[in-house]
C-alpha cells in the first residue's frame, strides 16, 4: 500500500475512501437530516465544544473567510508566522477588512504577552491565530494567547485555524474560551478534501447578526438557521458527510486522546531521528507540531532525488512550503500513520542518506 | 435498486461512486494535477466553449456568488421567475451589490424584450439569469435574452444559472455570447454533491482584475493563476474530481447530443401522461425543462401518501419547492434516469390514483 507522509490530502483508509460510495438521497429528507445532525454532533467532541459545528462544502480557506465576513466589522488582529497564517491575512484584506498584521519570525512561537499588548493598545474586535502551522512545523501557544487576551480585552473574539491539527492535538475550544476554530477533512480526520468543519461560541453567533455583507455561501447567520431546521441552506458535500460520519466512530473507537498520544510518539520520533542524522527540526523545542514535522534541511540533501528514491517503495514526504522549499522538507505524522509506517520511511531514509 | 426522481442529488451509478474511492495524492503532485487539468478540459465540451472551466469545493450556491463577486462592481441586473433565481438575487444583495429585480410571473418565461428595454434604459455591468428554475420546471430562452441583450448592450456581462440543466440540455456558451455559465455536480452530471463547475468568459475574467473586494475562496483571478500553474489555489474537492473525470468519458461515451435526446423524450412523456390524467404541466408549452417537470397538483392528491406508496417500490418524487411546496409536484428526469424508469414510475403512480 503507498504511504504519503504529506500533511494533506493524507491517505485515508480503504473502508472511509469506502463510505464515500454509499448511494445519494434527497438531501431534504428525513433520512439525510438525520445522518448530518448525528455527524455535526458527533464533530463536536474533536473541539471539546458544546457549541455548533458547521459543515461546509469548501476546503479549510473556505472557513478561514467564513471567520472574516461572520464576526469582523471592521478590525481584525492578523497574527502571522507562517505561510497559512499569511493566507489567512490576505483572505481578510481581500474582503475589505482593515487587517493588521502583527508578525513573529517563522522559527518563533507567537508570544501571549506581545500579541496582549497589542490587542490592550487597540482594543481589536479580533484576532486571528494559526494554531499548527503546516508551514513551519510550528505549534502556537494558542491556550496562553487566548488566556493573555481575554486579561486585557474579553470582548475580542478569538479565531483559530486549526486545519492540520484538530483531532490530532488536543484543543479545548470551551475551556480555552475560543470563539471559532475550524479545520479541513484531508488532515488529521483522514478525509478526502472538500469538507470543512468549523465550531463557534454563541458571542460569536451573535456578533454576526449585526455584521454587514457576510454574503450568502459562508453566512453562518443562515447556516444556522438551517442548521435547527434541517442540514445546511446549499446542498452538502453528501459523500463526503457519509465519510466524515462513518470516519469519527472510528476514531473514538481509538480514542481522540489515544491519537494524540500516537502522533506526538511519532513527531518525537522523527526530531530525535533528524538530530541523530545531523538535521536539526525546524521548530523550537516545545512548539514543535505533533502532526507535521518541517526539518531544517542542514545536509542540503535533494528532496527531489529523495523522492524518487522513495517511491519504489511507494512512500514519499513533503517539500517545504512556500519561502522555505528548498531549505527543509516536511514528514507528517497524522491521520491513520502509524508508528511503523515511521519506522519504514526512517529506514529507507537512512538507507538514501547513505548512498 | 432505488430510484429517485428528484432534482438532485440524483442517484449515481455503481461505478461512479466508486470512482470516488480511489487513494488520495498530495494535490501539488504531478500525478494530481494532470488529471484535474484533464477533468477541466475535458469539461469545456459540456459548456460548448473554449473558454477555461473552474472546478471549485462548494455547491452551485458558491459559483452565484462567485460570479456577483468577481464580475459586478456595484449594478446588476436580477431576472427573478423562480426560487433559484430569486436566491440568485440574494446573494448578491447580501454581497453588497445593488441589485435591481426585473420579475416575471413564475409560471411565464422571461421576456427577451422586457429584458432588453430593461439594460437599454441603463447600461447594467452585468445581468443574470437562471436557464431552467429547478423549482417550476420552466426553461428560459437563455439565447433569444442573450441576443436581445447583445443588440442593445454589448458591454453587459450574461451570466447564466444552468445548475440544473447544463449537460442535460444544450448551451451554447460561446455561440450564444455568455460570459459565465455554471453547474454543480449533484443534477445532470449525475455526481455526488460537493463540486461546481463554472465557465467563464475572457471579457469577463478581463472585468475581474478591476473588481475590488473579491474575496479569496471565490476569487477567479487568483483561480486563473493557478489553474495556468497548477490546480486550484486551495485544496481541491479530490474525490469528487475523480469521479467527474470518469463521469465525462461516460458521459462522452453515450454522447452529449444522445443525453438531450434521452432527457427530453422522458419529459414529454411525463407531460403527456400528467395530462392525460387530469393534471397540467406547471410551465407553457415551449419553455418546458427538459430535465425536471413541475406538475400542477390540479387533483390535489396527497403527495406524502404518493411518495410513502411509491416508497415500497423504492422509487421517490418530489414535493414542490419553496411557494410551490403544497400545489405541485416534481419528477425529475435527468442524470443516469432512463425512459424505462419513467414508464415504470407513471404506472405505480397510476396504481395509486386508481386506490
Amino acid at each position: 500500500m503507498p504511504r504519503m507522509f504529506v500533511p494533506g490530502p493524507v491517505d485515508v483508509a480503504d473502508e472511509v475512501l469506502q463510505a464515500q460510495a454509499a448511494p445519494m438521497l434527497p438531501h431534504r429528507s428525513k433520512e439525510f437530516e438525520a445522518i448530518y445532525r448525528r455527524t455535526s454532533e458527533k464533530s463536536q467532541e474533536l473541539f471539546y465544544t458544546n457549541y455548533r459545528v458547521f459543515l461546509t462544502a469548501s476546503s479549510g480557506t473556505g472557513l478561514q473567510e467564513a471567520a472574516i465576513r461572520n464576526f469582523v466589522d471592521k478590525r481584525v488582529l492578523s497574527i502571522v508566522n507562517g505561510a497559512f497564517a499569511d493566507r489567512w491575512y490576505e483572505v481578510a484584506v481581500s474582503n475589505g477588512k482593515d487587517a493588521v498584521k502583527l508578525s513573529f519570525e517563522w522559527d518563533t512561537p507567537a508570544s501571549p504577552d506581545r500579541i496582549a499588548d497589542a490587542v490592550k493598545g487597540d482594543g481589536f474586535e479580533a484576532l486571528m491565530l494559526v494554531h499548527n502551522e503546516t508551514s513551519t512545523g510550528l505549534q502556537n501557544p494558542v491556550k496562553e494567547i487566548a488566556e493573555a487576551v481575554r486579561a486585557v480585552s474579553p470582548d475580542t473574539l478569538i479565531f483559530v485555524d486549526a486545519v492540520s491539527s484538530l483531532a490530532g492535538a488536543k484543543i479545548e475550544m470551551d475551556a480555552w474560551g475560543l470563539d471559532m476554530v475550524f479545520t479541513s477533512s484531508q488532515k488529521c480526520l483522514a478525509l478526502p478534501p472538500g469538507l470543512a468543519l468549523g465550531a463557534v461560541s454563541d458571542r460569536a453567533m451573535k456578533k454576526a447578526e449585526s455584521v454587514q455583507n457576510r454574503g450568502w455561501y459562508f453566512d453562518l447567520v443562515r447556516m444556522e438557521k438551517h442548521r435547527n431546521k434541517d442540514s445546511s441552506p446549499a446542498t452538502p458535500a453528501m459523500s463526503l458527510i457519509y465519510a466524515l460520519n462513518f470516519q469519527l466512530d472510528r476514531i473514538f473507537a481509538e480514542g481522540l486522546e489515544n491519537r494524540f498520544v500516537r502522533h506526538s510518539a511519532m513527531a518525537k520520533r522523527v526530531q530525535e531521528w533528524a538530530e541523530a542524522h545531523d538535521q536539526s527540526t525546524y521548530a523550537p523545542e516545545g512548539y514543535r507540531s505533533q502532526t507535521v514535522t518541517t526539518i531544517k534541511n542542514d545536509r542540503r540533501i535533494s528532496v527531489s532525488d529523495l523522492n524518487n528514491f522513495l517511491k519504489q517503495r511507494e512512500m514519499r514526504i513533503a517539500n517545504g512550503y512556500g519561502r522555505l522549499k528548498d531549505n527543509t522538507f516536511r514528514i507528517a505524522h497524522m491521520g491513520e500513520t502509524q508508528m511503523e509506517d515511521i519506522e519504514e520511511l526512517l529506514e529507507a531514509m537512512e538507507e538514501f542518506l547513505k548512498k
